[in-house]
């Protein structure tokens, strides 16, 4: 393999590696806006292979796609005490229209519960009209002070959906179901392992009943929040007035929840896979899942390239062909760069014996390959590649994961080899603010499944009622 | 067919039907930011039919999709001068994050020319990065004053390309390229008749060299802008540096194409084939092609209604059953208002006779078929609707579309039976804005295909330069 000496060690400096990957493999742009970028259109086809897959799981699940004003009224934010508390000191305020100001000032959306409260306040009637279960591709904006490219951007790309009940059995269920279609797609599509759980009251969605989330730990040991989806029970539904008839012909307030991921996720893809080459993609939401690449371009190279490369989109395979005039090697560097997680190599002497050299991202395993099998091989391959990259991130999460039973423990792990700390907690918020003078470590959730580590809080020593996972986030 | 008296007629106020068919069809409803809808799960899923089209078009013609920030700083905007002066009287202007004042207030996007333009001038170097291909899918803002659903709204849904070229030659020929795609779109799936041509100098977008548009007939006369595709030269390149090293290694300005389709297609879609029951949706953008309505639900008709669905979905069409327990009356009238194509009613008494009844909502007609040829009738019937459709529309337009060759029939025509006037003009803007008298008629285009009308001007009586299209416009 030719070694990539366009970009920094990961090990050396983590965050200019990243940097250099957003670049090199032509993933985003800077603008003249302070924290938005270009979705260049390398980062934007991984984007919208991620919509596809999430946007077929919710349609599968009854969901239908709306879209919403991207604007909502000052009046219309405040509903919700807890809510505008949130957000507003965070929003970009739109004062003007033309050179007249408004009436009253607009905020761009951070996120629409306020408008789909108001919406569904109009539509719903009766119980016969329930659920209702509406989700939005869109953009919002939060006006962040520290901002890096995918992770925290002023502006990001997201989802939304908001769906309300008839009951809060029901509405839970919903919220549930959502976070599983989460960590399918992080599992099953990016070879990300998460911890799935809830979040803590300090930690939970500006005005939820409750926020479940899944977490993943990147490449540096450092969390990333990947996905919520929160239960609202009532509390937007009373003040926005969303109520509805019900079976026993009375009046009452439905049961909500709101869900979401962002595309931040490409971030998590590029710290949980990447390695010192550049990208590594996983096979399933790769925009490109082979490069056919010719090492001499000879009719016969040619040729059996093209047949290939037909062979392969007719088995569904996305692949491409490289057959520029630079070098193998450059050609080698420019794919391992964009992370395309199989190469098919095609050179004169391997072909005049009836073969090719198969070459994986993931390991840089090479392995000569007869001309016939190619199709079968690839196939197969994108699907071990997965599988392998699944598991090299679960191990590497496995080995970042501590348990800690005092505080001082938990400082000393966090000073020397940052990742998830399992530790018992009390349920206090002052253990939890304590826990956060620890490199501003937060909990990231009770995960669904906990352990019983020890009887007592890791900070304060009283009885414990949890068990936390906590880390440094992103 | 059931007479559905829920909505105005369209012969009596086209502008209260149109209001009831947006509103009884749940295609959008209102939201508390005047001029900003709500785009509902059926609007947003003809949508998304609409986008899929032009998506595969324009990814099968090179294009690539990314995704720029909404926000454009003032000075970036203003680096135009025509662009400027063009839409910076209809922005909406953000002046604070969170509760500071910016430095330099934004404007949510118009239209992203000069964001793309900003990007291009930093990653373009030399002949061999060109052409740039892209493509949005986006919101964009504009303060209008008078708003209505789909037509004209302050946020409207819409997708727009901006391309760069080594040369004007082939960023000509992208130009006319792209337009043949809308065209393309409107004939062949939205079964509506447009004319093509080119604007006048007064009517092209700000910015540009030239204009080329696709306007439709509306069913009152009024025509309507359909999808734009702008010519720029190198007006933008220029102030915005836009440069690259040609092939004889001089520095050279790129040549530029912007084009453009908007959301208010769906106001097209209703204001073209809608009638007093409702919508009628063109079969290949419809969101549910066939509806299956059991008359009584009977197990016999309930089995039948199910495998005929499933028979109908594997053979590709969008299919739904209604076994609701409302009055068959009831059911026909809604899926009637939401204009689904084809409706088969299966009732007991037909089905006897192995039987069911074929309910076509372009026509009215009903037709008996034998249950086993219902799936060859329903895929031919879509076609045959399709084309119903379009030709009905070509009609009516043929029948709207007025020689006018003075001033006084132009005059009449306007004011007695609205629709296309052609008539020819000299080419002084004057002229034009004297026809602007005529109840604000504007230039529509100067067809591709010009006919020769006679000698003289319309207005003035001075020798012709071109045939024009002219027409009120929504």
């Amino acid at each position: 393999m030719i070694k990539n000496n366009r970009i920094t060690s990961r090990d050396d400096d983590f965050a200019q590696w990243y940097t250099d990957i957003v670049k090199q493999a032509h993933l985003a742009s800077y603008t003249s806006v302070k924290g938005c970028i270009v979705f260049e259109p390398y980062a934007y086809a991984i984007w919208e292979n991620m919509q596809k897959v999430l946007d077929d799981k919710f349609k599968a699940t009854g969901h239908e796609n709306v879209y919403m004003p991207m604007f909502i009224p000052e009046s219309l934010l405040k509903k919700e005490g807890e809510h505008v508390e949130g957000f507003a000191p965070e929003v970009a305020w739109v004062t003007h229209g033309g050179s007249n100001p408004l009436d009253e000032k607009l905020c761009v959306r951070p996120t629409s519960e306020t408008l789909f409260c108001e919406y569904y306040s109009k539509v719903v009637n009766s119980y016969r009209d329930l659920p209702k279960l509406c989700n939005q591709w869109c953009s919002v904006v939060r006006w962040e002070k520290n901002t890096r490219p995918f992770l925290r951007t002023r502006e990001f790309l997201w989802q939304e959906g908001h769906t309300i009940h008839e009951t809060a059995e029901e509405a839970e269920k919903e919220t549930y179901q959502m976070l599983n279609i989460y960590k399918d797609l992080f599992e099953n599509y990016l070879a990300i392992p998460v911890v799935v759980g809830k979040k803590t009251e300090k930690e939970k969605f500006a005005g939820a009943e409750y926020t479940l989330t899944i977490e993943a730990l990147m490449y540096d040991g450092i969390s990333l929040q990947s996905a919520t989806s929160h239960y609202f029970g009532q509390k937007f539904s009373k003040p926005f007035d969303v109520k509805f008839t019900d079976r026993n012909n009375q009046l009452s307030y439905a049961y909500q929840t709101s869900w979401g991921t962002t595309s931040r996720m490409i971030g998590a893809v590029i710290m949980v896979h990447g390695d010192d080459n550049g990208l590594v993609l996983p096979p399933r939401i790769a925009p490109k899942q082979a490069v056919i690449v010719t090492i001499k371009n000879t009719d016969e190279v040619l040729n059996t390239a093209k047949s290939l490369e037909d062979e392969l989109k007719q088995a569904g395979v996305r692949v491409f062909t490289d057959n520029s005039d630079k070098s193998a090697g450059f050609k080698f560097a420019e794919h391992e760069m964009k992370g395309v997680p199989i190469r098919v190599e095609i050179g004169p002497r391997d072909l005049a014996e009836g073969k090719v050299v198969l070459a994986r991202r993931d390991t840089n395993e090479k392995v000569t390959c007869d001309l016939k099998e190619v199709k079968d091989k690839v196939i197969t391959l994108l699907d071990d590649i997965h599988n392998n990259m699944f598991d090299t991130a679960k191990k590497r999460n496995e080995s970042k994961t501590y348990v800690c039973k005092t505080f001082e423990e938990a400082r000393e792990i966090i000073n020397t080899k940052p990742g998830f700390i399992k530790a018992m907690w009390c349920g206090d918020q002052e253990c939890e603010l304590k826990m956060k003078e620890l490199r501003g470590m937060k909990s990231r959730c009770i995960p669904f499944e906990e352990e019983h580590l020890s009887d007592t809080c890791v900070v304060c020593g009283k009885k414990a009622k949890h068990m936390v996972y906590w880390g440094i986030q992103y």
